[in-house]
């Protein structure tokens, strides 16, 4: 986590959940008392987003004890303690939902990952992400789906470049649209196009793409484009993947599959969060 | 969607997915070329959001045409046309991706609280949802849940007054901490407090709570506290409730249910953004 | 002053009137000098803001020496020390007239306060702030009330509710206002009624308001008001009340008093800021 | 009312007021229920800030109709109609406390300035402020200040050199302190310099400063100071100036008056903003 | 330019040249005045931002007029009419310096790099720009290097791969650098090696590296360099390398030459703005 | 270096730079490994911005170890050690560009700056900028500047005033213009016009200006021009001054010179860092 904007995503987050402060607990708790919470996973899953909530409790109290007994990427038991955190009562009251919606946000996305990853582990195809992230959570998102064990995908439109059909058909043809961009991007950048048919698969593969996107292709298709392709390209299975044809589609040999899945239906991972006896 | 802060919100995600261009469209579509784009459902559901994607693509070109089919709260089957967006071809490009972020989330929250809001609709209890939202994105989740037909709950730790258990322990009984609470927050806010057994119940409805939220009881439980409370309070059932308890639990008699998962269990909802021939 | 915004106001502020630099002192101080400065009180009032004062301080060199020998909510007869500032002698120089600005004014508001709040410190009615504050320092302004010894209404529109005469006249009748707003907005929060007649306070009655606020009532009035409502809700008295009049409108019985002179009449505190020699 | 910096202010205090939404404006109003609202003087007074509370409306309804019957600088006599606001009732409910805020405020600035500066009409001296001004809203009081009829005296630490006795002190002497800061900042900004006695006038004036500060000096000392500078320098008055003794200090004969509680002593101009009808 | 920080940036540009405002202009142009201002060319060389100038315009006032003669990538002879600026005369007042800042530096850029790659432009080497731009100022300056003829290099940390000696160190050897990324970053993203030795280049060859980068070897090391590689990798030349060398550098048969030059060693263009008669 | 808008500069430019991460350093370097890393001067000059240079580092690591051998102002040969870094490799890597590109800018204008300033260090004349800067870079650009030996003008339009032609025109005469301006600035403010002609001068001088431009005059005007003042006015001499004439135009007796080229046409410095073995 050597991300710039941390800083300012957890301002903003604290600020939305806190406003003009925590009323209840400015009331009730005075500011010198001291407490101790501890994380504690409910369900089986995959840490990811530790340094997070430790940054969240930064944020309000720069000098509290973070102590953790579980790393992202650490396989979670229910009952496992993940973190104690030591500092004024009030800051763990006031911080403790955001801490928790970010770790279970971010564990919920590794879990899934690595669920899915592991069922293709022995394959050489490599699990990618896609940009079907939480907007403004893309840099957590794609890091907890590492954390996870799967590849990230180009990050957004600025650092990879996917020839999609309307980009195709705004300039005529394949070879066209691949020459166009070669000359455009900075010449670190490999050119993906995406493909439907065997047809496209062919012209791409005439064009010097570097990747080809398989895109909504059933397992025979993916087979056939294999064979055809052998080794020229580099190839990605991308729609209508899910964990009941996962493995089928490793097994074509393909060398990546995207899935949004990753990060648009991951369910929270269940972690609490209790304040214990002052510290 | 009277939401000021939806252009920053807006800006930040374009700023996270295009970064410095969109070097593939930049390369390859000219600026002046127009195009026309579908938005379409792909599987049965509840919509919400459309007002949002309609500000991603209006912040690209403020007099871009929006044409909108469905309404947020109408319930969409595979194929049916959401919306037309007309404009120029690199903006409906460059915009897809987070407009469908945001319409898709948003949707499948819509749909879920739906779901879950119909099981109990000849019920007297309400469902709510909770805090636990994505980082950033309060405002337009609890939108959602609206749209799906639930009840909003407060909408931070500024607006509203919740004492748990820990800020109990702090003072030394329920019956102070409300005490405490009334007398330095808004007399306009209501006092909610968190009960875990009949006796902190009866605390509680002692020290005139305006709100009981009866925690992880089961159902007996929550049974005997409607019987004892009898109108005195407003009771909140919480915690361990989902799709197959719901019904019981608001059978007992509760008048609010509130579920963390309407937001952070909620998968997106899927539709497709189709660029046809140009406009 | 648990305010998650301070540093951006604070920062805000200094840029105000620092700009690109304080080209006097930049040009005559050397940066190693040290210098010790005093807050001295110049006239009596109530102190307000002293951590705000030091918060300006701290931006410009963490590591400051600010040592308080006041608190909030203490009196100050002119003489008297409020605290003692030692550092760089640039950032004394370059803060003095922010942390100035922020202390008497917060100073001015509480002094004003506890004057009035004292004047009714034996009738049941309590005084209240309004939203009349100085655009961008409501949570300072309305903290310096407090401080006083008055009480924070809603901070704004988002945390309570005040059906006012442009409202009901919107939905047809005070019943059908209150109705609609408790069926939207979070269970929490109490529904207040702007009445300015008996008809309309018997209405907001029988609606089950449970704030009624009695508008430019004048003394006879508030009274028969008291008398009809006999506790079945709580009465906010509003409007054309000043220091001549609030001893008055206390004794009708009514719960709140609010004046929105607290915050936009109250005049600064004379507090100096006096540079002694070197530390 | 040329400042690059006001719409940022408006969305901040914008956002202070309303938050996540007026939630019960939002409850009760049809978004597309047009109105019309009225801004009426209540007091005596000079208008100030009319584009201010213009470009509030405008912010939330760019198409809003704004006529305005008074202009900045006016008298105003009780009743008068200052603006007429025809747009979505929605926005006028929301904006009109912000709205007046601003207005009350700075027109409270502009009559207590517009009395001060009115009784020394027929002197020489003219009227200045000071930084002694809410922070935040500087440009804006000090913009009101110039409407009531006084003088802007430099706007920060960036744009004008004061040397006070701290400066003095540091570097030993007020001719080596003119001297050096003589040679550092451009040489388009006069140099003045702060004195408390007859002495150390004597000493500014051979230091050839541009601009003596006569820090509070009684009406004596300002006459005696007056006739020994006899145009060699231009002379400002400062310090425990009222209402009571401006005049007096106006006849000594200084070119300049400057008065702190033009702008922290003043409270709001009374105005009212009344929603009639539908438009 | 499709910049989405260009408003930003061109908002911070405005509020750092003019603070809290024109103080001369506002001082003597009344606001309703309307003029004319033309830019005018001074000397040869490229033209590059003429968008930019616009926008700085346009963010003053949305309406104004901006007609242009000429495009970016143009020549520009002396005394060549590039653009024509029709608005209220304190808008062009105020814009211009900052208008003219922006064009002429991003002209510079242009002019330097149209000349270098010219030199060039029958040789198969391509020119590229660095990172050595002026902070803050990237995606513009990039810009100006693409429209001077050049390429551009990756944008910046994130979205391009260059294993420099201090990696190689780190890890101990080039293959196990350019394996161990390969695995890590997208596969989307080329990898380039940095070698100073022929040594090192065998060894990025061996370990397939995509692109290799010959850093500060002389004319007879890069044509070696060449042919050792023979086509299985993209060859760029950085370092020490100037307009005396640049047209042997190419004859080397690189695929790319770097250099700093284009954007850390650009004097801006000379361009006028004259304001003219009244539109 | 007492700027408060540094840190957000630095922020800024690193978010540039760095984007969602430093994709190679990241993948290669581990995160706890240690290193040092050496500015060294390649080619002589005078050194500028170094404490800008070390806020980059130290944003990216608070408690980086920055020593400096050199500062800012000393001249450099060639193999100067300017300062040492030592701390965490991954930034030094991250960091080390931002730095330099800061630090080889700052440099190079101190440099041309101490070149040309030095040409005439025996005359009266000082050397002055302008606002030809770096649109974001002002404050950096223009310490640069002062650095390098010669004086800052005004900042930007808010703390200076210049008349120019078109101002002249507006108002009919340089007299109005000088006199309208002097009763609405601050009375802390010189007054500057620009004058083209010796009629000019004259209704200048008559005017009691403070400063009188002399816009794009010869060196033979330029020296009646002073003859003529004699002392009246401070005389700046603008426009078509170059290495070659700057002499001569020193020797006519004129108070300032400025320069745009000082910050528009300086070359960066060359310097490099080299991070060595561990620290």
């Amino acid at each position: 986590m050597d991300y710039l904007g941390l800083n300012d995503l957890i301002k903003r987050a604290l600020e939305e959940d806190v406003g003009y402060g925590d009323i209840t607990t400015r009331s009730l708790v005075p500011p010198e008392q001291r407490a101790r919470g501890v994380f504690v996973a409910k369900s089986p899953g995959i840490l990811a987003g530790i340094k997070v909530s430790q940054s969240v409790f930064a944020y309000l109290e720069p000098e509290i004890s973070f102590e953790s007994f579980k790393n992202d990427g650490d396989e979670l038991e229910p009952g496992d303690v993940i973190a104690v955190v030591r500092g004024r009562a009030v800051n763990l009251l006031t911080g403790e939902r955001l801490a928790l919606n970010f770790m279970q946000r971010l564990s919920g996305i590794a879990s899934k990952t690595r669920n899915l990853a592991d069922m293709i582990k022995y394959n050489k195809a490599e699990l990618l992400d896609t940009r079907k992230t939480t907007p403004g959570l893309r840099v957590l998102e794609k890091y907890a789906v590492g954390i996870g064990g799967a590849r990230n995908h180009r990050f957004g439109l600025f650092d990879g470049v996917i020839i999609k059909d309307n980009h195709i058909k705004t300039v005529g043809s394949i070879q066209k649209a691949v020459c166009t961009v070669r000359q455009k991007v900075p010449h670190t950048i490999k050119i993906e196009v995406e493909v439907t048919t065997m047809e496209q698969l062919q012209e791409a593969l005439e064009s010097h793409a570097d990747i080809i996107m398989l895109d909504n292709m059933d397992v025979a298709q993916m087979t056939e484009a294999v064979n055809i392709v052998n080794g020229r390209a580099i190839l990605e299975a991308s729609g209508g993947i899910n964990e009941s044809n996962l493995i089928e589609v490793a097994k074509t040999g393909v060398d990546f599959i995207s899935m949004g899945a990753l990060t648009h239906a991951a369910a929270s991972l269940d972690i609490s969060f209790n304040i214990v006896d002052a510290d």
